[in-house]
C-alpha cells in the first residue's frame, strides 16, 4: 500500500510517499511545494493545487494522509493554511485519492508510541522507520512522513472503523 | 463592468452578480451554491469548485469579489468556510478572474454609508439599489449582492489604490 502523507501549509506543503507491506515501511519518495511570499495569494493556491496533481500522478498513492488543523497562536495564519488544506483535498478528491485526516497527537502516538513526545524525537523514529542516513529537511517533509507513518499504522488497525 | 460577489462557505455559497455602469447598478443574476451535511466533505469542496466554474463561465465577470474571513465565535466552522474560500479562489483563478476582498465593515460602509448598519438595514439596501420586489433568500444571497456592490464604489475609488 502506497500511502502520500501531506504536511499542510500555504508557503511550505511537506509531502512523503511510503510503501507500507507486512508491517514494514519503505519510502518511495519527499519533498515540499514551496510557493514565494511575493507571489499574489489566488496564484499560490494554484501552484499548489498544480504541484499536488503532479505529485499524485507521479506517484500513484493508495491513499492520501493529512494532518488535521487547529487553532492555536495564529488564526490569521490557520486560515491561510486552512485555504491551501482546501485546495490540497480538492487536488486529491479530482486524482480519485481517498483522505483520511489524524491529529498532531495520533501522529506522534502512532509514530512514537507516546503522544507527548518531542518534535526531534518525532524526526528520529521517522529516520529510522525508514531507514534513512538524515533527517529530510525541511522539517514540513519530515512531518509529511510522520503523517504518512501514522496513516500506515492506523489503516492496519481494526480499531479505527 | 460586471462584478460576481461571494458570500464564501461550505453548506451555502451565496452569489450575486451585478453590472455596474455610470454609478448605477443592475442586477443579471443570483442563486445559492448549496451541499449537503451528509456529502463527504471533498465531495462537498469538489460541488463547490464546479459550481463555481460553472457560475463563471455562465455569467463572464470582469471581477470576483469576495468577504474577508475572521474568527469570531466558532473556529472550527471558520476552518471549514476557509477551506471553502479556498476552493472558490483557486476556481477564480482558474478561470482568469481577478479577486478582490472586502471585510464585513467595508461592505457595511459601502452599502449603506454606515459601518455598524443593521443587518436588516444592508438588505434593504440591497433590494432598493438592485431595483428588487424583495429581498433574495436565502440571506447568503442577499450579502453576495451586497459585496458585489462594495466592490463597484471601491473600483469607482481612487482612495482604494
Amino acid at each position: 500500500m502506497r500511502i502520500l502523507g501531506i504536511d499542510p501549509g500555504y508557503a511550505i506543503v511537506g509531502y512523503g510517499v511510503v510503501d507500507y507491506a507486512k508491517n514494514r515501511f519503505s519510502v518511495a519518495g519527499y519533498g515540499a511545494i514551496t510557493t514565494k511570499a511575493k507571489t499574489p495569494f489566488p496564484e499560490r493556491l494554484s501552484v499548489i493545487y498544480d504541484d499536488m496533481c503532479e505529485i499524485i500522478e507521479k506517484y500513484k498513492p493508495d491513499r492520501l494522509s493529512i494532518e488535521k488543523l487547529y487553532f492555536n497562536t495564529n488564526s490569521t495564519t490557520a486560515i491561510d493554511v486552512a485555504h491551501a488544506r482546501g485546495v490540497i483535498v480538492l487536488a486529491a478528491r479530482h486524482k480519485g485519492v481517498d483522505i483520511f485526516e489524524y491529529t498532531p497527537l495520533q501522529v506522534k502516538q502512532a509514530v512514537t508510541g507516546y503522544g507527548r513526545a518531542e518534535k526531534h524525537q518525532v524526526m528520529e523514529m521517522v529516520k529510522n522507520l525508514l531507514d534513512l542516513k538524515a533527517i529530510p529537511k525541511p522539517d514540513d517533509t519530515a512531518d509529511a512522513l510522520a503523517i504518512a507513518i501514522c496513516d500506515g499504522h492506523y489503516s492496519d488497525s481494526l480499531l479505527r472503523r
